[in-house]
Formats: C-alpha cells, structure tokens, sequence
C-alpha cells in the first residue's frame, strides 16, 4: 500500500509541476496577449486626437513599428536585454531566440512565453513615440527609428534594469517600467518631435493652438482598451503564478481613477470645462505613474500616486506648449514625466507589507531609494535621449524625417499612402475643392491664421 | 523512504493549495478583466445610438461613472455591499478594504481579487442608467448621482442577494444579476429619466419620432464588447475555479443569440425590415434575460429565455415609447424588462442536473420559488425607484440635472465640455451655420418638426 | 502517519485531477473568448473596407452570420462533424449536445468546452464568406446559407479533417484550420461572389476600378482584433493545458509580421506606395498561413511562411482582379490562397523538435506528406466549391440572391434595413440629393463611369 502511495505521488509530482508550469505560462501569456492589445490602443488614441488626413499614416506606423519592431526584438532586441551579461552594460547571446533549442534537442517553452511577453513590452515602447511624432514624419523615416528602438535602445535599458544590468546592481526598483518602457518611448518621443519641430499651424505668433483630434470616440475607445492592456501589463510582470497579481490589477485601477480625476478638476478649474482629452490623459498619467510601484504601494496610495500623475501631466502639457514643443497627443507629459513621478514615487510610497524588500521615505524608509531611483531615471533619460538624437538626427541629414509642407497640408494619407481616410464623407478635402485655392496660397493663409476652418 | 514520501507529499500539499489558489485567482481576475471591458462596450453602444454632436459628453460620462464608482466602491460601497451584516439590510465593516491587512500582517490576496471583480459590477450598474439618461443631462448632475448609486443604491441590493442580507435568507435566487445589477441600473435610470423628460423633438404630437444614432458601425462594436465581456460576468460568477463555468458560457451565448433572433424576428414582422437596433437590443437582452440563471438551466432552455427575452425588450420598447418615457438607447427594456423576465426564468426553467439546489415549475418545481423571485424583483424594484427619485429630484431642484433648451440643440459637447467631436467633418454644425438660423428660431422648428433634417 | 499520508494524498489526487481539469478548461474557454471576439474584428474589417452605405447590412450579416451559424452548429453542426463516425464522412450523434448528459445523470463539463470552442472556428468560416459578397447580397439570402454552412459544409471537413475522418486517417495535417476554416470559408466565399457577379462599377471595360473602404481606422482596429484573436485560434487548438501553446503563440506572431512586411514591400514596389490595405491583408495572410503548421515549424520558418503567404495574398489578388472576380475585402486571398500556401508550407517546415511525428521536405522528410497535404486541399476546395455551388445556385434561383441595381447604388443599408448609418454627417446621401439625377440616369452614369465622386 505504501508503494502505491508512493507511485501515486510521483506521477503527482510531476503532474503538479508541469501543472505549475503551466499556470505560470497561462499567465504570463494571458497577460502578453492583453498588452498585445494595447497596440490597437495606441493606434486610436493616436489617430482619434489627430486630423482625418493622417489616419492611414497612422495606422500603417502604428502596425508596422510592432511588425518590424517584434522581428527586430527576437532577432537582436531579446538577446541585447536578457542575453549573457557584457559589463552590466548590455546583452549579448541568444540571437534569434538559440537557446530555446536545448542541448538535449528539446524545447525550452518558458523562453518563448518570456520573449513573448517582453516582446509585448519593447513594441509598447516603439509605439509610444509614434504619437509625440505624428502628422508630419516620413514614414520611411519612421521605419528606420523603429528598427534603432527595438534592436538597441529599449533592450540596453532593459538590461540594465531587469537584465541584471548595473542599474539591477545598485537597487534601482521600476517593477513593470514606468522608466523602463514609458520613460524611453517618451524621451525618444521628445527627441523625434524636436528635430521634426511642430506642426503647421501649432504655433502662431508664439501662442499654441489647439489642432483638434478628428474623433473623440476612437480616442476614448483606445483609452479603455490601453487600460484593458495594462491589467496585463502591470500584474502581468509578475511573471508567473504570484497571487499578488491581484493586489497589482487593484492599484493599477486605483492609480488610473486618481489620474483621471486629477486630471479633470484641474482642467475644469483652468478652463472651465470637464475636459474630455486632458481626463483620458489623466488615466494614462495614473497608469503610467503606477507602473513603476504597482506591487509594493498600498491602495491608498497608488490613489495618490495617480491623482498626483494627473496633476503633472496637466502642467507637464502646459509646459510643452510654452517651450513650443509640439506633442500631439501628449505622449510625453503621459509617459515621460508622470513616469519620473511614478518612479520616485516608488522610494516615498513603498510601504510593508506591500512591500517585502524595502520601504519609501513616507513609511520609514531612507531618502537613499530615491537617490537610487534619481539616478535610474537620469541614466535612462541621458541615454534614451542621447541615441534617439543620434538616430533622428542622422536620419534627418542623411534621409530626410519630415514630409514637405506641401504633403503635410494635403495630409500624409495622400502623399505618402495614396489614399484617404474617410472617401465617402464630406470633409476637409471637399471644402479644399471648394476653395479652389492654390497649395501654395493656402499654406500662407494656414501660417497667417487666416483660415477659419482647421485644415 | 516512507518519510521522502511524506515530506513531497507534505510540499505537495502545499504547492497544490498554493495552484489552488492562484486558479482560482487567475480565473476571477481575467472574468473581470472581461467585464471591466464592457465599460467600452456601454460607451459604443451609447454613442453609436445617439448623436454626433454628444459624443464627448457621453464619453466622459462613461469614463468617469467607471473612476467615481470605482474609487467610491473601494472607500464605502463593497462595505456596505460584503462587510457585517446589520438587520440583513446592509453590511458596514471593511471600508478601504481595511480588512485585507490581516491581524498578522499578512495581505489576504482573495479579498482583493473578489473586490476587483465586485467593482467591476457595480460600474456596470452605474454605467447603465447613462444610457437611460442621454443626450440632455448636466454633466455636474450626473457625477452626483453615481456617487449615490455606487456607495449605496446598488451595495444595499447586492448585501440582499449577494451579501447575507434577507433576500438570501429568502431564497431569492439570481446567479451573476440579472436583477442585482441590470435591474438597479435600470430602474435607476427609469426615474433618471422619468424626472428629466424626454428629449426635444422626441415625442412630437404624442408620436415618437426616430432620432437616429450617429454611427451604427460603433454601436454595434459596442454590442460585440458587451458579449464578449458577458463571457466574464456569467461564467465569471461562479468566483473559482468551478468547471461548470464553461457550461455557463454555452448558456450565456445561446440566449443572446435567442434575444437577437427574436427581436430582428419581431421586427421585422412589425416593420417590414430586419433593423440593426433592435437586433443588437435582442441580443443585450437575450444576455441579461440568462444572467439569472446561467448556471441552473439546460442550453435548450436557455435559448428559450433569451428568445422571449428579446420579443419582451422589443415590446418593452413600444411600450416605453407609448407612454412617452425618452430611453435614448433602449436601457430600460434592455436590462430592466429582460431582467425581469429573466429573473422570474430561474423559478420556471431550474432543472436537474445544471441546478443542483432546486428545480423550476416546468421541471417539476413549485410555484414558491417563483413567488420568492417576485419578490424579489419587487423589492429591489422598489428601493431603486425609491432611493432614485430621491436622489434625481433632490439634484434636480438644488443643482438642476437637465441642460437648458440652448445646450441641448448644440449638443452637449460644446456647452458641458468646449469641444466637437467631429470637427473634420460636414456635418450638423455646418448645415446649421449655412441655414443661418437664430438659436431660438431653430429651437422652434425643432419643436413645430419643420426641420426635415435631424439636428 | 502513512495512513494519514494515504488520506492526504487521495484527497489530493483528486484535488489535482480537478484542478488539471480546470487548467484544461480555462485555457480552451478563454481561447474560445478570443476567437469570439475574431467576430468583431471580421464585422470592422469588412465594414471599415466597404462603403458607408452598407455599414448596416454588413453588421447585421455578422451578427446575424454568428447567431444562426452558432445555434445550428449546436443542433446538428457539431453532431456532422464530432458524432459517431459514418464511413468516414461525417459524424451523426450528440444533437443538441446529447451526450453532455451523461449515464449516470451528471453533465460532462469538458463536452460543453469543447462546443464552445469548436463553435468559435464555425463561425468563423461562416463569417469570411460575408466578406467576398459584401455590398450586394440580399440579406434573407444570405442567411439561407449561413444554415448550411454551418450545419453541412463546414462541419463534414471538420469530421474529415479533425473528427476521426477519412483525411485524418490518411495523415493530412492542419493543426488549427488553415484549410478546415480558412480555405472552406473563402471557397464558399468564391463561388458566392461568382454567381452574385461584381458589384456596379467595379470593373469597367475590362479593368478593376478600386471602390475605396469608407473608414480605415475601423479597417486597422478590426485587423488587430483578429490579430489578438488569433492568439486563441491557433494556440488554444491544443485543446487543453500543454506548454507548447506559447511556442504557437510565438510562430502565429512572427508569421502575421512576415505577411505584412511582404505585402507592405511588395505592393510598394508595384504601386510606389506603402499600401495600408495590402499591408493589413499580408498580416491576415501571415496568420491564416501559419495557422495549418504553428505547432511543428521554427519561429524562423513562421517568419518565412507569413512572407511567402503575404506575397501569395498580393499576387492572389491581382490575380482575381484579372479574371474580374469582385471580392471587396479580398477574403478569397487571403484565407483561401494564404490557407493553401500554409497548408503545403507544413510538409516543407515542420521539423523536429518542434514536430515530434513528421518532419518537412527542407528538414529532410519525404515528398509523401506534400502529397497528401495537396490532396487535402483538393478534397475540401471540391466538396465545398460543389456545396456551396449548390446552396447559392439554388437560392439564387429560386429566392434571389442580389439586390436590384437601384438598391445596390442606394446602399443595402436603406432598402434592406430601413435605416442609413451615418445621418449626422454630409455624405454620399447628400450629394446625391444636390445633384437631383434619377436614380436610372446615375446608374447609367455609374456604369459608363461619368461620375467623378464614388457613390
């Protein structure tokens, strides 16, 4: 009897562990597929607060920055962010995904649920960018960041903060990367839109006009599939079978809710009105500022951490606008400074037993964390913004990243595309016809602010 | 040898409850994943079926009933709703979720999990009535209102049913809310819109005039949204790893396809066309009408229910029309006549072996339970209508809950929120601008139905 | 204490049992939720690639297509194609789910899964058929062979294929439906648009006129629906909780991003732009061609079967344009040329260890497997050309299977279902109404394409 207790428990030992396995894959996967979706996210939002003319550019960049840009990350990407450590600097083994094929001839399944995942995440900070760049870049342009992204920029990040990089060594906590992933879409964002300067028309006599986005409901349908995607994103980076993943998607929710919110009466306050872009901003902003604490704050303040997200991605916004930076849809506002807030919010907040390692100053801990925290997110900045400048900069020179003003006027769709977005309706370009006015007249008018229409 | 057995065994042991637990984690997370998603799904569904020139009010409303009642859910509501029970009238204990920081420091994971998914159903309840509600309600009175539905209307109900309270103790019966939640939204938004009136326009000469949703394409997105985000709120309502959950979906999705075979059937009999609106109206009906009783009957049975449930929304519909009550998208036939319906379903269709409590007077049952489930129905009928009224027609006189005649014809978006939300387009604006109308004249035509076209 | 290990042990066996039944069941469900969703992203891409004017229509086709196809697939569907096996050709038993009710009075949870999941892929090759009639195809017609579709056509290659049939006993492979789903649907999808004929206008003296897609951005949206959904198609076609599905995951990805880098190129080079159509049908192609071989090639062959797939889409559809075949969103290339591709591409990639039985022509196995992949995918082109050819033939004779001219240049929207879909904005309608022509005298118009604007 004993030994088929004992049988028993083996063919169970086994059975558990492959079941174990499994959940952790289930998981992990699940979450990859949500984040995954956030690519359509990103692409409505993008094209939802930008102009009729443009959507097709839109949605061929935001398709092809994750096509090329998952190729790109099993090719080289994956292998420079988690390959065999070269000075805590970057990776460097595992190209095209070798290891996965094991010694023994067999297949190494965790390897490919990992990449999967992470693959998610690196096209998440390819896309970020797209939108601070919008309306104006050549997409041939566009393509070769993309590939400069994906293969070297995010992966050395990456390294250095979950790869056992040297930011890994010195304790620097960013647990599903608000500096990691948003921070450097956002910084290479900047980057894109400051050589590119603003659009046509964005800013007339150093006063900022409102381009308004051509449709508020693909907007805000992006919003909730992005918030959708973070409940992969953030508890998700558990990266397995760890019940906290609940505990995460509930901070995750409350940090979304204090940003909106933030975000709102702030606008309401300023301009009178419940602003529908600046409130579905805000629960980005609080998404974002939550990334990085998500697992080791308490639901009271993953509120705070949000509301306060909101707060700075309203004035963030505001700032951008006086310096005469133009960021269509506020890519950097909502992923570049609420993630440095949600970052260092992780050394005020961190708090036991959320928390299992250390504590932020607001619960005891010491101000060292958020030294530590400092110098990720600067080392992050200097470095994302150094070689996406590098790479924009030379792509300018050498290729060429925006389009004439002639082709921006018209709308990239036609000029770059051959097509337009919305043939069967009455719109921007019929009113054109109507005009019959010359390109060249109307590119004066739109500079002189002569125009009523917003063309 | 015997001992290794026992100290694997004793892992084991361990391991197991641990997978166990994180299953049943896993399943009640992604369930309201799911669910949170049918946010998306209600705003499609209510800007699709209303007009172009409300869509960013309707967008905001959406947003913002989702982070109000979220964060009000988490500060009172699930208090109210699961904490101690008081008289089997409500609960009052756990507020902020107090209870999850266990007396020896532990977090208790589950609480968190089972607060996640209960929230996402009291935002459907919140979320609602805005369709009831649309097109004409101050934005300031609408946030009041959701802070009342979500701290008490709908936890007091869900303390009834679902939290020990005396309708548990009754017997009363209803798996994932057919009454609990679609019930409360909807008689909630039939005082909400019972006190505000119907829109201009809407009723002319006792007659009810089509006002045509501005984008069918969107709606019916929206519908596709709610059905998916169905298969988490039935199967999900089982809150574990309960295989009979895949028995569930099967239910679930059979009566939807009942509620829309029904509704375009009628329709098309009543109309001469197989129209879209009902159709989509059916199938949301078909799925409230199975909420109740996803889980105790027969897939037979369950196209059945959703089936009646449909032809009950589109004679709900008439009905509503007949008597001159303005429910722009169908709300309250939709979730509150189908719910009944549907509710009154489990005492009738209740069978062996899907139900394993107690069987329905078509298989055999008596006609107690069916008495139970009027019950109640009536009793969370009437405190919905009660508690409502009362906070509609407080709002109403103190701070107003209708916008005036003015806002109302320009839409809501360019006097709640400063925006349109189609501005590359020709549309309804442009038409009124060329027409060269004073606001008032117009609001006269409107009135007199001397506009051919639908501002 | 052994005894009490026996007890533990026992208890837990079965705890393990159910639990490894849940993780089956999990798995496949929420595959199955995908792949529901996939409806959503057919209804925008076939929407957002066709004009306003038959946005109604088209949504209630795929509902409609679902509704009828998944309560068929109930009664008899699933019964031809998993019951009791008859000579090899279809199956016949398990009607409306019989056998879910077992002997012994309990109900086999997993029979329930299986349905749900299996209901999925039916309605998926129901609904690529709406697809290659779109924009001229009475609705009642239609629905006439949604019925057969799913309850004939596609359940018999389901028997042949995956029900224990004569394919399967011969050794044809197609791991999740390149042939089984895909290519029935798009050859039933052939012979629909052969005997409806083109729509007006779009091949005018002999050459394809291209009839622009009113709405991009839902085109875009729809395809990264189906993206995500196919993230369930194929790796939840391993049926239950084994690793290898994130493998699937991984190939599926690497696949679409061939397919659209191909298509992307391709029609850049023969068109001079980067085309978003051709772009967003090379990802489907990538996926419907990887969908026969995801589980047996490298991820380095996934990139290679989507390139070839995109190309084959391209030249696929130029092809049909030849031969003046109109299929408005071009479902026959890519769900029926890709699916041949794929299905062949299994007999030259599939390679060990990812293959554990067979191994490809280019991985050193016999020309045998290409043989017969080649003679599964004559079988099911000839059973389905043959029965669909039968269906439409018949219908249309006796019942009709095109709109009128007059209707088809109104839109099917207005004559089918009573309504237009975008009433706010100036559209087609509108400029109609200025010009003031009769209805004969724009149709000639059309037809002698003197007509500037595309009605």
């Amino acid at each position: 009897m004993a030994s088929d207790i004992s049988k028993s428990s083996a063919a169970e030992v086994l059975q558990a562990a492959n079941d174990k396995v499994f959940i952790d894959l289930l998981w992990v996967m699940i979450a990859g597929f949500l984040v995954f979706f956030m690519q359509a996210g990103f692409a409505l939002v993008e094209t939802g607060f930008t102009r009729a003319k443009n959507v097709a550019n839109i949605m061929m960049k935001n398709m092809m920055d994750f096509g090329v840009g998952t190729i790109i990350f099993w090719a080289v990407g994956f292998s420079i962010m988690y390959g065999t450590d070269v000075w805590g600097l970057f990776g460097f083994s595992n190209f095209f995904l070798s290891d996965a094929l094991q010694a023994d001839g067999s297949l190494d399944t965790w390897l490919y649920a990992e990449w999967f995942f992470q693959a998610m995440f690196a096209a998440t900070a390819a896309t970020i960018v797209s939108g601070a760049m919008a309306e104006r870049t050549k997409f041939t342009g566009y393509l070769i960041y993309t590939l400069f992204i994906s293969a070297i920029i995010y992966p050395v990040v990456g390294h250095w903060v979950w790869g056992g990089g040297w930011l890994a060594d010195l304790g620097f906590y960013d647990f599903a990367g608000s500096t990691v992933v948003h921070g450097v879409g956002a910084w290479a964002g900047l980057m894109g839109t400051y050589i590119l300067g603003p659009r046509i028309g964005r800013f007339v006599n150093g006063k900022a006009k409102r381009i308004s986005g051509h449709s508020v409901a693909l907007g805000t349908l992006g919003v909730f599939i992005l918030w959708l995607g973070w409940f992969g994103f953030n508890p998700g980076s558990t990266l397995g079978a760890d019940p906290s993943f609940a505990r995460i998607a509930v901070t995750t929710n409350l940090s979304a809710v204090g940003g909106a919110l933030a975000a709102m009466l702030i606008a309401w306050y300023k301009t009178g009105n419940p602003d529908l872009g600046y409130t579905l901003n805000g629960a980005l902003a609080g998404l974002v500022a939550i990334t990085a604490g998500c697992a080791v704050v308490s639901p009271a303040s993953a509120v705070a951490i949000g509301f306060i997200g909101g707060a700075v991605m309203f004035y963030g916004t505001r700032f951008l606008e006086k310096i005469q930076i133009d960021d269509p849809v506020g890519a950097i506002p909502v992923h570049g400074f609420a993630g440095i807030w949600g970052t260092l919010a992780v050394a005020l907040f961190a708090q036991q037993p959320y928390s299992s390692s250390f504590e932020g100053l607001f619960f005891g801990g010491s101000a060292y964390q958020l030294l530590i925290q400092a110098v990720g997110i600067t080392a992050v900045l200097l470095w994302t913004i150094g070689t996406a400048y590098l790479v924009f900069k030379v792509t300018n020179v050498t290729h060429g990243l925006r389009v004439s003003e002639v082709e921006e006027l018209n709308g990239l769709d036609q000029n770059e595309h051959g097509m337009t977005a919305y043939p069967d309706f009455f719109g921007v370009d019929e009113v054109r016809d109507m005009m019959d006015l010359d390109i060249e007249q109307e590119l004066t008018l739109v500079k002189e602010e002569k125009l009523k229409i917003d063309l």
